[in-house]
């Protein structure tokens, strides 16, 4: 971000990008979120919680995003789904560039309902880059402060539902619910806020409506889906 | 991290200013750390936990680097210490330029002996920018998982200590302690580790031992600095 015109061209490549792939997954009738939150915030757990948990009901293919190595993709090998690997080197978010690349492969595995998209584990820059997705979902563990929502605002600003994760640990810190609620909202009032914990279950059927409904509302055209944002 | 030239030029600019931090930071009598990681692993805790057991036997100055918003600083408002902000605004990282602005204020202080740099909560490029500081300590909390040396290795490899916090939370979680020092060996063998929690004080006592033999070696010299590193 040291140069306002350099930004200006990167951003305006990664918005052309974004369409192109937002066209293309809605031709397929594929639904996509873009999943972000700082690292270990537990976005694979939920990822693995929501797998578990739809059964077979939705087909589900997934983007792994990450500096290096394929931890979580290993992780989610044992449900037998599509799952991709983007390893970003030294970039600290993905871009739609980057998810341009894998559309043939997705576009392989034939019928796919729901894309979920795993970010790079970061609160900052992935917040400024539309990959393509319909909607953004951002996660923060309640062991990471309350605070977070006002130190961190572009990504609040951004996303369109928070998972406030790892509830099963909020007796154990000094974590206030109501003030990460109104902190959260104070930067994004629409935001819609599910309380998650992958340990216990709680909110899991909660989030899985937000899925449920999002792909059954898919538009089928890129124009139309476009006229919805 | 799209254009390699614009990147060299980035970082050849930002070693010029972090070597003229260093050298007047040295010549001051005052030595640095970079204290670095991902958002809420309890980076102000351990600031506060410092000041507060060091008592006056070193005089402390702080920088504080947020994306926006001033908490942290409000936070150490009542030490009564030099406390500094420095807003980032869309920058996910400090880097030497913006610290180098700090200088002046630094040294209208007087006589400090220690200046802690909280940088931007991310795991990935404030690992690349040098400030200046003597010494780049990363923090992990249990809570985010004993895998995140392997997903984010250049924060592990860039650092010379890595404090593993919020120890008082592991028996809650499924964090392996061994697991995660073997990870963190594995991606730099020199680091040295040590296991914090604010909330117990664990570790506390040896955190301390590094900051006082680090400050008690601080070269009166850029020269000599240069060369110990």
């Amino acid at each position: 971000m040291h140069d306002i015109a350099i930004n200006e061209k990167i951003m305006a490549k990664n918005s052309a990008f974004a369409e192109e792939n937002r066209s293309l997954l809605a031709k397929q009738g594929i639904w996509a979120i873009n999943l972000i939150s700082s690292p270990g915030s537990g976005k694979t757990s939920i990822i693995e919680k929501t797998i578990e948990s739809m059964g077979g009901e939705k087909k589900i293919a997934v983007i792994e995003g990450d500096i290096q190595a394929d931890l979580d993709l290993k992780r989610l090998s044992r449900f037998n789904i599509p799952v991709r690997q983007i390893n970003t080197g030294r970039s600290c978010h993905l871009d739609a560039h980057m998810v341009h690349h894998t559309l043939a492969w997705l576009l392989e595995q034939g019928n796919i309902d729901i894309l979920i998209i795993e970010n790079v584990g970061n609160m900052v820059c992935p917040a400024e880059y539309d990959l393509g997705e319909n909607m953004k979902v951002s996660v923060m563990s309640v062991t990471e402060g309350d605070d977070k929502p006002l130190k961190y605002p572009a990504m609040f600003h951004a996303s369109d539902c928070l998972l406030i994760n790892k509830t099963d640990l909020v007796s154990y810190t000094n974590f206030d619910m109501e003030r990460a609620r109104q902190n959260a909202r104070s930067i994004n009032p629409d935001l819609n806020i599910i309380e998650t914990s992958c340990t216990s279950g709680d909110g899991i059927d909660q989030w899985l409506e937000v899925l449920r409904s999002g792909s059954a509302h898919n538009p089928t055209t890129g124009a139309a889906d476009a006229a919805d944002r």
